[in-house]
């Protein structure tokens, strides 16, 4: 079992530590300090051990093999979007006319945050430059923010299933990572407050949310906002809020930011990236917003430490955010299209299960397996589809090979539970392809599924 | 006093810790474990609090505010060279024909790796391209380094002055940086190994090198080189190895990477960046580098958790690596033209020393002031020249307005030193300008000098 959460279970397992722990480093680097004359050098450090390797990308090199073979891959298991990139972006690389590729001012470019002052106005959000610090990618914010506002041992509750990538930014900074489960039963939608209460202690530092949420779908309604918000106010902690697929909801429910939330101006740490909504998550470029002038100040110590943020993604971004209203509304359209079409497959198949979800562009869904991450791994391993709409080569690492078959990639739920056992016959789901490959997906996981089951 | 170790010379003393201690988090965080009760939420945390300024940066608002009075600054502060980046590497980015500008591996592009590959070999230096792991600058190489090598409360040997960000790395960490003293007086070589086996203990985990050395300009001896491996091998430590400036050794000495030192293999980390070598800070190219498996395989977890390096930079530094052989002599060539400009300038002027640097593109200055931190911040806020050579105007923000005077600026060293008081009559200057505009800071230098000690 190569799970996510192995060792933070191990960890949980040997402490005798109540359910529904992530320990993440703090407590053992604590206790290692007091040991210390008992390890030998040359080890590497404890929060290397319990970093978690990401759900997304562990199944990678089995692809890898696979693609090798001949095999053509359909992936759904990393959210990264086949669309183009804003022309008007890449026009503006092709002209980028500057002799030295200097170092950027360390919070970015006041151009680029004035631009996003603008972008956040059209949501209702009121921002000014100073209030906007530019991240290598919306993942540099999270640990920013993790490292300016919390000790080591401080507790940070998180509705899961949750980005996986939480945990490793946790780890990293020696928090702890304690969640509140929701349930694909129950659509995710987020538990009673006193769920939220019996986990609150003296060392509960901040609530985090991902919304439109990854993995699920999920969008908070003004009632649960107001939950949060109520929770963040009484206890006085902190609020993460990661916003980056804002752009993408589909039920005309309202999109309610952390940032609207009155009373706890001070509280809210809003975490952005331009990688989705522009189709450019290779330019890393994040953004770490609050109105709290604090957390701002120690966030930019952080920021100096590590020079600037990419001089070439802030051109990008910059260029991406102003002009691109018909690019924006072409790429909702294709990803309304899109959730259909695998939404409505995925419930076709026998004994599979996914709500609909109202945001982001992932879902998580029901299989009749016992354990997705073995179906995952035989899909990438064993599962060769062939027929007569099967293409005839494959293009991998820039040479052309005969294709051998056809299988699908997915990424197994439980790395985003922390709770052991939940989530383990779900998987994640990205529809980032485009519909007709969406459509083969499904119709390549419909035979999968029939021909894992029947070897059963 | 505003200097870089303020913070943990204050707990230094708080704590009655032995000297040339640079407490990094580790012991107060753990402390804060047990107090936790005691504080109230919403504070920000304390290795925030404990993260130095940087001592390149933190004049940059008295900088901002004479230029936004017209003042032209002649800066000697930062590393940010003047000279164009290869032109190849532009040609490259203009041609740039993606759509997507999707993630890049997490370990970065294989290609890059393969160019970085024949890139050591002519320093014979032997890699393969799974070896070595590309970082979001040098700044990420070191940040994971230290998470994956350290637990809290280890130490790390530096001799000072040191690159003030690497402090920085440390708290972001959790460990604790010890220093050897090297002085100007001795030309900042390695003082001898009783001094460094003075500070080794059970909690010494590592020593970190930079070679040829930012500030100092000092490169290291194979004499000293062998010393350094010789206490690596005999503590069993890690070597992590800042090498960035390789490029720029200027007196024939010859240049000794710790991947030479044979038998500590296993136990060397190089960190590495393009920024310099090429004059391309922005694009945030750097990379990790070791033979040893346990450590990539860890460095590879935060890899993952971050996503990607920069994709742009990276095609820029691919390209900047081949075919550039004849830019690297020019830019060589300038660099020993400017070093001597710089050099013979400071030691004709009246109370000014520096030593002869024999690589990177720094020095360090004891000039004849008392406090040099208040003579930089002087500079810049009162220090106005004129006369027939002042420019008419100054560009500021992209709007042209009338010159009012001249003034330079430069790091004051003591944020390089963690030992109270050393650097204090010290300031170190890069090289990165034209030699018309290193005379011109020099000839403004001396009549500061004048003027500040004529009104002490």
């Amino acid at each position: 079992m190569l799970r996510f959460f192995l060792l933070s279970f191990a960890i949980y397992k040997k402490k005798n530590y109540f359910c529904k722990i992530f320990v993440a480093g703090s407590l053992d680097s604590a206790i290692s300090i007091t040991n210390k004359s008992m390890n030998p050098n040359l080890q590497i450090s404890q929060r290397g051990v319990e970093m978690p390797e990401s759900p997304i990308r562990k199944l990678a090199p089995l692809a890898y093999d696979a693609e090798d073979n001949g095999v053509k891959i359909y992936r759904l298991n990393i959210g990264q979007p086949d669309l183009p990139t804003p022309k008007r972006a890449l026009e503006v690389l092709k002209n980028v006319d500057r002799e030295t590729l200097e170092y950027s001012p360390s919070q970015g470019y006041k151009s680029l945050r004035k631009a996003l002052v603008n972008y956040y106005d059209r949501y209702q959000i009121k921002l000014t430059p100073e209030e906007i610090i530019i991240t290598s990618g919306g993942s540099e914010a999270v640990l920013f923010a993790f490292l300016s506002c919390l000790n080591p041992g401080d507790e940070i509750i998180v509705p899961e299933p949750a980005y996986a990538n939480y945990m490793a930014f946790a780890v990293s900074a020696g928090a702890v990572i304690r969640t509140v489960t929701t349930t694909i039963d129950e659509g995710f939608c987020l538990p009673k407050v006193e769920q939220f209460e019996e986990l609150i202690n003296e060392r509960t530092k901040a609530i985090l949310i991902c919304n439109p949420n990854n993995p699920t779908g999920y969008l908070y309604t003004q009632k649960e906002m107001n939950q949060i918000r109520d929770l963040v106010k009484s206890h006085n902690l902190y609020l993460f809020s990661d916003e980056v697929y804002r752009e993408f909801i589909y039920t005309g429910s309202p999109y309610i930011s952390a940032m609207h939330l009155e009373g706890i101006e001070q509280n809210v740490v809003l975490i952005d990236s331009m990688s989705k909504r522009y189709s450019e998550c290779g330019i890393r470029i994040g953004a770490l917003i609050t109105k709290n002038a604090e957390i701002r100040k120690t966030v930019m110590k952080f920021c100096q430490a590590r020079l600037s943020p990419p001089l070439l993604g802030q051109i990008v971004a910059e260029a991406s955010i102003e002009g691109t209203e018909a690019y924006s509304r072409k790429v909702y359209e294709q990803y309304v299209e899109r959730r259909k079409c695998l939404i409505d497959g995925v419930n076709r198949i026998n004994g599979c299960y996914t709500p609909l979800p109202m945001g982001a562009f992932y879902t998580v869904a029901k299989l009749p397996v016992d354990d997705a991450e073995k179906f995952c791994a035989w899909c990438l391993t064993y599962f060769r589809w062939k027929d007569s709409e099967t293409p005839k080569t494959i293009t991998f690492s820039g040479r052309e090979i005969e294709c051998t078959g056809e299988t699908i990639m997915m990424a197994p739920a439980a790395g985003f539970y922390t709770t052991p056992g939940m989530g383990k016959d779900e998987v994640r789901l990205a529809y980032v392809l485009c519909t007709e490959n969406i459509k083969r997906a499904l119709f390549l996981l419909e035979k999968a599924l029939k021909e894992y089951n029947s070897k059963a």
